[in-house]
């Protein structure tokens, strides 16, 4: 499901446009960092806020990333994951690390020490991939 | 409703990341060239593409755009705008001729002269701003 191209852009420190559902069914939208777990994009979240809520009701999740790359038409293009997600409890504090050292730099410690909550992480299972760029279909 | 900041982004050369909802009511995302005309936020298609059919059937969109800007935390800043949506036949032409000078170039010719449709724009009227940055609240 995930091309090397679309693996690369989600390991790279591009932030992901976290697309989730709010209770009415209206869209909500976070900036989020991400990684690979595997064939799962992962996202780590060290309080139970409104996108792990909305996930917990309904899985369905899409989300954006603008890639540096440019068309032959000179648009910039961009990786869209629809996908299905679940809420797990703890392990938020690792991987925020981990991913902050992608996002912020090498040598970056965050959270925090004093942020000591196991938190949550959210993985996502592609459905599909879109956007434009070489992920995307014809 | 939209602040200077959240005006000045909205005028440069950042994609938004608009999300539209689907028959289904799962979320669709597409990245598209923005515009302010007034109060409202303007976008051009050339086609009646599922994004303008969705915002046909239900005007609750939202895009999120991101700054160059990082917070006192060290986190990427992002514009975050609720709004409601409505979609006029004409006008596409000029509009992305006027946006492709602010994403491509002040002298990008776009569309190709070939394209004479007039296709559509899509108004949007902020209803909440959020995100990351000197536009959400405290």
């Amino acid at each position: 499901m995930l091309t090397s191209e679309a693996r690369t852009l989600l390991e790279s420190d591009a932030l992901a446009h976290l697309v989730t559902l709010n209770r009415d069914g209206s869209p909500q939208v976070s900036c989020v960092w991400v990684g690979l777990d595997g064939d799962d994009i992962v996202t780590a979240h060290q309080q139970r806020r409104l996108k792990v809520r909305n996930v917990e009701r309904d899985p369905r999740v899409v989300l954006s990333i603008e890639a540096s790359t440019f068309n032959e038409r000179g648009l910039r293009e961009y990786l869209v994951v629809h996908g299905l997600a679940r809420v797990q409890e703890g392990g938020a504090r690792d991987l925020l690390q981990a991913l902050a050292r992608v996002y912020m730099g090498p040598d970056a410690v965050f959270p925090p020490p004093q942020f000591q909550a196991p938190g949550f992480i959210t993985r996502i299972t592609p459905q599909k991939l879109g956007g434009v760029g070489p992920w995307a279909g014809p």
